[in-house]
């Protein structure tokens, strides 16, 4: 297996103010293999599903390119759940329940098809447990990308900072990278992370874009999609890393210019992502969509036509 | 006088977590003018200072190819005053006090000098205000770009869309997009302010750059410089306007290529200006270091080197 991806199954029910959606398939880990099944398949994950978990939906993903031969299927316990509201401006969000379930009992082993994979992506899960999923991966894999949050920066400092140490690119957002540093320039907040050891860090600022920066010092920036409506902005974030991850498996090498195309192709797959509840959009998405809407990114941020030297 | 500048001259007390700076020489004006003149000279500036204003900086300004013919000085009043403190994130800010002072008799009238202006700013004023500047110039300017606020879009909504109504280019912010609007999409809401009459319609968001949308359905994103750090926010909007209109005013013409090339700039002299307190680094800025900062702004935003198709 290629690319495996190690992350949470989930069942969500999200509320906008455009609807709710009662107990709909999400976790990170689905956004990022379909996200990744774009440009690489199989794309094999590393996760748990309850009782409750449909089977249709892991017939679908599947059909998708996804490998679920590391997802374990749990029959006394119900799926991990969260249930979720955003507000108006559709940047922030309360969580209003988050039932662990299933979830306590995350698998710490990888089947032995997965144990030679050569890109590797972390999503937000306990450090220990990322630990654990990385070690069993020999050889060291070609590329590792990992993911977090505040409740990991905020409760298990010592393990994660060992796994930041041996990624090759961390995906954080801007209130994250602020709070792993404490500071709040983000230029000197990239430039304490990547001290730490991860040859890029990218920094995510929802509708606003990313930005990434290189140990070599470089910095880029890349806009969001400015789009009519957000549906439902879950997933938005693994999408981004699932699309990143899974063009990099596609070329079979990173380096700055690979890396920047592959963060245009996952700014792409998350504009395409929020614009449908849930996962469905990436459930259906295909190569002229996203070769259409990439060209739309690219115009409007075209206006680099203009030569650089005055 | 090709290029005219309505705006407040004021001297400001500004707190930020840098320090703290005690009547400064401020205003929309000051940095439009100074912005500006990176461009074109002189630029005509219509204000009112009172008998505290530093005749120093009245110097400076006119050294730096400000024309000061326009501004009236009250020999019986203090200048606008406005004091303000800048969060810890250095992106909110409260206005601790303001004081209209002389800004109660703004001329309403302007030198016979300035009546033939062909680029005419309107800063951030009374709309009623604005409009009697405007009308004094005949024939009408080639261009108009105008700057306003929530406070008129609240109380002086009637005089406010009466100017919309003419101006080629209208500044505002996201705030100001969706309260003038009444809707959280940017989208819909400069279709929505493009149906009452500009051309283009700038969206400023500070930290996270500019939307520039045109009538034909255009829309261009242009990210801000990352910088280290921020020492004072004031007049960053300003700047930004002030180059704007400057670049425009020496190429000759408005088009989507000259105001791209024209956003570019502005954001560029707004990253020099917010370094520094108050407008002391337009006061200095050459040529190239502007150079040097729109280059390496160029860099950052360069994910374009790749083909548009796929």
């Amino acid at each position: 297996m290629k690319l495996v991806v190690a992350g949470t199954l989930a069942l969500d029910t999200v509320e906008t103010p455009f609807g709710r959606a009662e107990r709909i398939v999400g976790g990170a880990a689905t956004y990022i293999a379909l996200a990744a099944t774009q440009y690489v398949q199989p794309v094999g994950v590393v996760s748990i599903v309850g009782n409750d978990f449909p089977p249709t939906m892991l017939e679908s993903l599947e059909r998708r390119g996804v490998d679920l031969q590391g997802v374990v299927r749990h029959l006394g316990r119900p799926s991990f759940f969260w249930a979720g509201r955003y507000h108006a401006d559709m940047q922030g969000r309360d969580t209003i329940e988050t039932q662990l379930n299933v979830l306590e009992e995350f698998p710490d082993t990888i089947p032995p098809a997965y144990r030679q994979a050569e890109y590797l992506l972390l999503g937000n899960l306990d450090p220990v447990l990322q630990k654990r999923i990385y070690d069993q991966v020999v050889p060291r894999p070609r590329v590792v990308l990992m993911d977090t949050m505040n409740f990991w920066i905020e409760r298990s400092r010592e393990a994660l900072e060992e796994m930041i140490a041996v990624v090759d690119i961390l995906s954080i957002n801007d209130e994250e990278a602020r709070l792993l540093v404490g500071d709040y320039s983000l230029r000197r907040c990239a430039r304490a992370i990547l001290a730490k050891g991860p040859r890029y860090l990218l920094i995510k600022k929802g509708e606003n874009g990313a930005l990434l920066f290189s140990q070599e010092g470089e910095t880029f920036f890349f806009p969001a999609y400015p789009l009519e409506d957000v549906f439902d902005p879950t997933g938005a974030g693994d999408t981004f890393a699932g699309a990143i991850m899974g063009y990099i498996a596609a070329q079979g090498r990173l380096d700055i210019e690979v890396l920047k195309e592959a963060v245009v192709q996952g700014t792409v797959l998350a504009s395409l992502c929020v614009e449908q509840f849930g996962p469905d959009a990436l459930m259906s998405v295909g190569r002229e969509e996203v070769a259409e809407r990439r060209s739309q990114l690219l115009r409007m941020s075209h206006f680099m036509g203009l030569t650089v030297s005055q």
